[in-house]
């Protein structure tokens, strides 16, 4: 093992989930839930409108005061539903982007996913180049927890943990439907 | 979309997390937290001594009643420690096992996890059968959630959804410890 500052030690993380399997928002909400086990403050932020089921709140309150949940849109929740105009998902996206800023630059919270914000910019909704500022601007003891699939490799670059979550078997391909309490 | 049976849709699901990367027992942790958020009873248990922390422990109050935790050794936790002599590592394995046929068959959890269970099998600390013969013999509306990298391809095969977590990055690579609220 190599030498580490002081610094280095108390610097707060910034991991990537990615891949096109199931597992990239679950892991980050276990990772809330460790974190809160530790009273650690955590926060998600939604980047992509719709893609939260009820669960993911249900959840949140569980884990309250020290968990803090932000949909993307103010408020609206569904399923998944592609039929949205992209200038909603600009919209929700953008928000998403400002209210992340404002938590993260806070410092009051020590974990800070920012869910879906990988998918994100892969569909342009965001500039990698921003959230690349706001990795880098971040106060350093924050942790920054980055989901959703391809990743971009400059984000990837920047990271300290990266995990693909490869897909090799889904339930959906066998016809099968969200379940709940697993899926959403 | 196949059709599906009414059967299958109460049907419970076997969930894989296998591969080399950071996340399968975090994201088994999310879908815990997700279950109980629905008032589901979800329990896990551990396959390999001293694979899990305190913050597994901590976090696992907060989610109470609703989810029991159960450590392998009973009650023996520790950091991650290869020099334990290999029979300790057998009789919590079979310990394990033995609480998981009990835990499953009560059909009074609706989710159990069994954490590390693919690696205990590949350390041959249990036999694949055995646990074969748990996920076939469960009682229907039980989901199985299945741990541990280089879960068998037999495995695989009966899983409704597998997912492997490859390593891209990790934070040990670049001499980074581990993190509270983040690793363990």
């Amino acid at each position: 093992m190599k030498h580490v500052k002081e610094s280095e030690r108390s610097r707060g993380l910034v991991i990537v989930y990615t891949g096109d399997g199931k597992g990239k928002t679950t892991a980050a909400l276990g990772m809330a839930l460790r974190a809160t086990g530790y009273s650690m403050k955590v926060c998600m932020i939604q980047f992509i409108k719709g893609s939260w089921f009820y669960g993911e709140l249900k959840s949140c309150k569980l884990l309250a005061p020290n968990f803090r949940i932000i949909p993307a849109g103010k408020g609206f929740i569904g399923t998944v539903d592609d039929d949205k105009p992209i200038s909603q998902h600009i919209a929700a996206a953008r928000e998403a982007l400002r209210a992340s800023k404002k938590i993260i630059s806070s410092g009051s919270y020590d974990v800070v996913i920012l869910d879906e914000i990988n998918y994100a910019i892969n569909l342009k909704l965001i500039g990698l180049a921003e959230v690349l500022g706001l990795i880098r601007k971040r106060p350093l003891h924050v942790s920054l927890v980055l989901t959703g699939r391809r990743a971009p490799q400059q984000l990837i670059d920047v990271a300290d943990l990266v995990t693909e979550m490869r897909k090799i078997k889904h339930p959906y391909d066998k016809g099968m439907t969200a379940r709940k309490g697993i899926d959403f």
